[in-house]
């Protein structure tokens, strides 16, 4: 769905929280499989079970991916993707595991570029315990209704 | 390969780079069905052609995961990974492009966790025409040789 | 997101359209791995061309499961889909052929099931040159707001 | 395999099975990635909890395409598939299920295209248990051996 | 289909061919991802450019599952696939490219194991100009009619 | 990483191990889906049930290609791989195992081609109890250092 959503009408009390998606041994083995990273921390269950954690880790990309792909619910004509700051992996994800994306507005700043503003959301990652596992910023530069 | 480099060995003055990749229709496609981003930027063909870009642009976490990919060469053990900082995408890059990751030593500091330091890698991405699309810095937790 | 929308709200006048979206070799790939249908009519470039179509077809199957898939845009939680009628492919789809759907509500009917009523929706799919490729009728038991 | 099979040699009494196929989390993950449809009836093990079925369930396109795929045993060149009517899913299908294709002849009738006629091949799908999940009828233009 | 075949059945006559199927950039990706190997022979397109074959080339072991998987038309339930000898990749096979199967009896010989006796298949994989890319042995232990 | 390593350098008595990798389901759904073979042994959880191993095994050829895949750690630009000799499928790998491989040199030999000798590399896939479960001769025409 495309919006049209101003600067000016981002407020910093919204939130909006996405489905769950289950975090499968198969997301897993694609990621390995795009991403190049066979690293056994991901791939070797024998290797797993000898260290802190005993199972197999999600990729921090992975869940960065999904987390960021689960977020795309609408496309607002008048906003840029910036960048992306502070991103932590705070918890591993395990295979089973259950992530569930909320975006809240945490900042809104003005920008050097003329008619624009830089909205900041907060972008937390939480499993089906509640647990904070990963956290971003994402920069978005939006058009201002008023120009001047 | 496992290989155990302490904080003292990093050197501000250390490049590797990786192989290059091609990013590929398949790419994106395996992208989307795998972030769940569905965005026409990614996969509508024709609205792109309405679009200042005119062509299918490759997801920012396709590019962030395929180029943190590459650079998965060897194993540390006495590195931990923190997360990124001031990750940016400066460039679109379309089906077809080939990219490379050159990764630098930025930055040595010491870090509140005894026994460590924080060095923070720069991760630059470039085209087949050595241009920038993205950048981040990797934040590492590395063991120092020295602990007291 | 979760919605609910009883029998009686849906309006014979109602229609939604979905996003655009290429169906690239990728898709015809992963559908023939997906499904097991590796006919040459999918597969075999060379075949394709002593043939009246003269290239790469997409799978029916793959159309249809796009196309169903483009319009999972909310969850209706008073719904349930109860099957398909007159699936027809109309037109052949090629590799690089953009689709969209479009959705409209063709007949609301009595069902035995109290409290129930039937909503066919025609489920049209179009390619880039507004060509119908694929029809098909979705029939939805909604819940009514009345019970008796 | 290609074979010339004309309306006239099929017979009412005819009936065919195929291989079995366990469906598998990969299954529906992958399908997810090609449909676009991430719903929570499919991805979220969490939500599911809550429902009445308890688990994930199989996409209905991804039982359909993989039933129709695997009944793809063989090319009859004086056969054209015409459409599907009537699909319906009777019962769920859940990770681990194994699934086999019945088709039976169900109906040959006339048809306005001079020089064909018009078979139904009833397809059934069950599982493990031998209950009916999904259920179709595959329309078939075939060409007659007596044109006139 | 399952098929009994007994040793004594086998021709040396006898040859069986395959559908093609063509080669395409999906199957490259994704089998650098299932295999892990991503070197630049596959991968990336302007380093190749570099080299005498000027093009990306197909993985060696995809051209083998490839093949195998397209002879894999019956399964015979008393012979046992032993092994392959003198695997050779005579061509390179690049994107596009369309490769046949060709299945010869090239041999059949005693066996030690009582009972049985070794068949040994010629799979011969040829390009669109009937240029020969990959050729194998593979060995069937099969069993005798006659036992004693 | 691009090595030159010459005939005269291979040494008898080198030995090199891979990371470990555990075979999962998504690797053999994945793979009857590249290669086109769904025979029940792979992909029949209840067909398997009734034969000898009780469970879904990999197929050889995905063993073949990831292990082939793992050891693709450097490229040698002064060799070129010849082909394989005495493939052979030792045990079953099952859902679950994990497999690592190790290359030794076996053999050296003089060939036709002028400054060139032949390498035999063996590669041997051991499973997580270390037992052999794949074993496979690779040919490496290898530049000579001394050229006449």
């Amino acid at each position: 769905m495309f919006i049209k959503k101003y600067f000016e009408e981002f407020e910093l009390t919204e939130v909006r929280e996405t489905y769950g998606r289950t975090i499968t041994e198969t997301d897993i083995v694609m990621h390995a499989g795009q991403s190049g990273d066979f690293f056994p921390h991901h791939m070797d269950e024998e290797w797993c079970k000898t260290q802190p954690f005993k199972k197999r880790l999600a990729h921090g990309t992975l869940i960065f991916s999904v987390a960021i792909g689960m977020t795309a619910q609408f496309i607002n004509e008048v906003s840029m993707s910036y960048g992306y700051d502070r991103l932590r992996f705070i918890l591993p994800v395990f295979i089973g595991d259950t992530i569930k994306v909320k975006v809240s507005i945490k900042e809104k700043k003005e920008h050097k570029k003329p008619g624009y503003g830089l909205v900041v959301e907060l972008v937390e990652v939480y499993n089906q315990e509640m647990k904070l596992v990963m956290v971003c910023e994402h920069l978005l530069l939006v058009e201002k209704t008023v120009k001047a």
